[in-house]
């Protein structure tokens, strides 16, 4: 219709009583502490805006873009798990596909390295503890010419994107922080024809130019921290000053990873459907004039 | 004033004949293919918007907001070249100063390192080739409070702003990725009381928790791919699909990571009094109210 | 809690069977030829997002804003009914209150007006016709200060904000389009001191000078069209291009004015609140340094 | 190239001295005062961004806008002075041309009441006094589809554009404010079939219904208060809070209309452009996908 969409996601399961002994402590490494510190009080039961809860909306309207891109764009947007602690995945980009993330509980397309972790994360579990990874996107067709120069680039708002999900500690494109070890001559993406369109010979730059897309495959890494509640007893602080001693219960995860694929996805989804919406055709005056206008186009 | 500030930068030593020969290719890992992708034309003398010339403007305006953070915040923000290619400084983040910073030409305030890195970039350049590596931002007496819920955490704004510099290929806070090898309780940082205040024993965190900061230091790393520009011949095409050979001439640099030192300064200034400005005080609207009634505050 | 605020209101009445004539017209002078034009369908069930039922999202906010002006900045925002068709309300200014606005169902402060407005609301509901009308907004106790140079004047924000409104055809501050036949010797607001205070002896800049609120009362006036819905038969087309005969059925007001009071207030009180936030004390660096960094102020 | 523009206007006539006589006073219905309430000081040497200088740069970036309208969309904005202080132009909107408007000093297209206003204005020079009126504008091929539906309706974002001009008090669509006197049966525009498209009948809605152009010609009238500089001695008060008097010198218009024509023409055609580029076309995605992709459109 053009119209707005709206999504009400009702809440059924709120137990805001389980989190009575946190109202007067801040958790360690949680958003306790910043959120009282910027506003004079915080929504202790259950974390408010801190929590994870809030990326439902993300994830919802994800959706949405997720199937303009693939009917419209025909752009595939992949996210999986391919680092849990210190297990890492091995994966073939090329054939990966989504029914190989989906076939597992931990969203990782290496059945070893799946296996693998799913048992390091459930010792996490027995000892109380927690552990953190990485997740990996593959964006495949993505069209070239997304991202804007100066501010705007991609690779600038899908940085923000990801950056702006609870946990996330760092965010890397193409080679990443591994780039500082080659050379300019070792990276560099060296361009040829192939059937007939310019493409580059390899991707290390993991499909954004200049901060403009060149319709190779997008590649990101989206490294998220340690769960911060933990079983363990700790040290802290309460809302008078005076040390306490805390040990988290209620209903958390060891790892959160398996339940950030889909909001990684969502946002890389959203940040290039933004971007394709900004995306002026070449032939774009003219051809919006023509349909304003009503004009043979 | 209240005024806009308005900046004039004279480029007064533009030299567009002496890309005369890029004009009709595209030279590797460059903006050149995505720019004409997206805008069917592209400004082929020196880069245009896609050259690091356009970041004068950011470190122009990166002093402004330096001044004010300083001279109300009393916020200090350090940028340095913590690697270029392997070789990797040792910093004490406690001591480091301004002056060791600018007290060598790399912008590395270990003595020992920078002199190594000197000697690295001087091969790359004998070689034709090109050197990548990491800057450390360290933020002092960052003001707790900054940061908003959900899309603008300050992470997220932080890792935008450096995202949009040209090289850049990762950002990470805190430990970053390397988080990702801790267990929740090796990584969690515990509160303290110390001089009255709440701080943090350790700070694994980087400054910033749930997107908000807690008053200690900022940290973050920014990881820079090797220059694209290189004298070795490199294959690649032209506008009109052929193959060509080309070999790069001109004013270039085979380490852009000491010059990039004040742009990513100036983004995280400029992010910081964004969001000092969006940090409405506790009080705010009784004190706003106050002033603009002019009754007793 | 420094989080949003969401309101949801549910249609209980909605009754989209009593628009089946109209969904293969255009009602003249409604939106659907301008919706269908734009998106190629339309809501034909009530009128979609052009319906003024739209209206009550911001009502409901701007009761939000109302309650900070009033408790904050001691501002009250008065809006009544000046003229419908050609019966013109003699209002005195300094003395109306809310309750005698609220005083009778047309929401116009003057009683002899009221009733004669009431009639003719009625004369027109019996001729299957409709009439338009003029509001007046006065606002008491604005702060000074409160609008932005160049583009975002105060003028222009509530102009915007009120012309956004269904059927509004106008709107002016101060004497408005009556300013044009004074000279400037005639216009002009003398300053003068009150009670310590910069004061205007007269007030026909309407409380805004410079595009900035001066603290006198702001004073504007809205004109709304008459209501395009009537009973009359009336010529029109329809999708196919075929000339075709509509008379209006269904719930439809003869004059909208008493409904848009609560709108127009809204809207008003909705920006005042907007540009306040905007309005960094003077003092404001400090104050903002000193909250955050937790000096004494 | 797809850069941003930039303008660099050099005031090579800035006279700050002739204002001498103003930095301790505030000037009567000048921003003066609301300017030094709001910051605390004002740039008195020739009131800063409140002087109508500031809008050279509207008005050179209007004619980018208005050379895309032309040629892209054949659309072409007109203004016209209709009204000096009590002078009233008798203009017919089908044949007026721009020549018409230019035709004479005062850039009134009826040649009688130009003369008449030119007379009008002098006799206001000769008392040291001044006098506003009415700009006409009427947008001709204005394609439809051009407005967003809610807050950015077309009529509200023309309204905030010349509402953000120096010495408007007020703006109407069509038949404005005398749309009030009319009846619903009165006011409505009929749609009829002309030449194979939708057409209004008559255009008292001014070629806009529920916030969207809809092909019709666009009618708006714009108010301009009498200049508030004049010669006559004046009662005021001083920063410090005395009454004193003052007589204006320096260089003032007493009468800004004529000059106020292409302030008002370049905002007009700068929302027009705006809103055209948020047209997404009826077959917007595909067309996008089909250039992005570079399938066959």
């Amino acid at each position: 219709m053009g119209s707005s969409i709206a999504i009400l996601v009702t809440n059924e399961d709120a137990r805001p009583g389980a989190y009575e002994e946190m109202k007067d402590l801040y958790r360690p490494s949680h958003a306790d502490y910043t959120y009282e510190v910027k506003y004079g009080l915080r929504n202790w039961q259950g974390g408010g805006r801190a929590s994870a809860r809030e990326t439902v909306g993300r994830v919802a309207a994800g959706a949405i873009a997720r199937k303009i891109l693939q009917n419209y764009f025909r752009t595939e947007t992949l996210t999986w798990v391919s680092q849990i602690h210190q297990i890492v995945a091995v994966v073939d980009e090329k054939t990966v596909t989504q029914a190989q993330i989906e076939g597992n509980s931990v969203r990782c397309p290496d059945p070893v390295a799946a296996r693998n972790m799913m048992e390091r994360i459930e010792a996490a579990r027995k000892d109380g503890d927690s552990v953190g990874g990485i997740l990996t996107v593959l964006v495949r067709g993505c069209p070239p010419g997304l991202g804007e120069p100066v501010f705007d680039k991609l690779t600038a708002d899908l940085a923000k994107a990801v950056m702006s999900l609870p946990a996330t500690r760092g965010v890397e494109f193409g080679l990443g922080f591994e780039s500082v070890s080659l050379t300019g001559s070792q990276h560099n993406d060296l361009f040829e024809m192939r059937e007939g369109h310019v493409h580059t010979k390899t991707n290390r730059s993991g499909g954004i130019q200049g901060g403009i897309s060149n319709g190779e495959d997008i590649r990101m890494r989206v490294a998220f921290k340690p769960t911060a509640t933990i079983a363990h007893a700790q040290e802290t602080v309460n809302r008078s000053g005076q040390s306490v001693t805390f040990r988290g219960r209620g209903r958390h995860d060891p790892c959160v990873l398996p339940r950030a694929v889909p909001m990684v996805e969502a946002m890389v989804n959203l940040v290039l459907i933004d971007h394709a919406l900004r995306a002026l055709p070449k032939r774009g005056l003219e051809s919006l004039a023509a349909h304003l206008l009503r004009l043979p186009s």
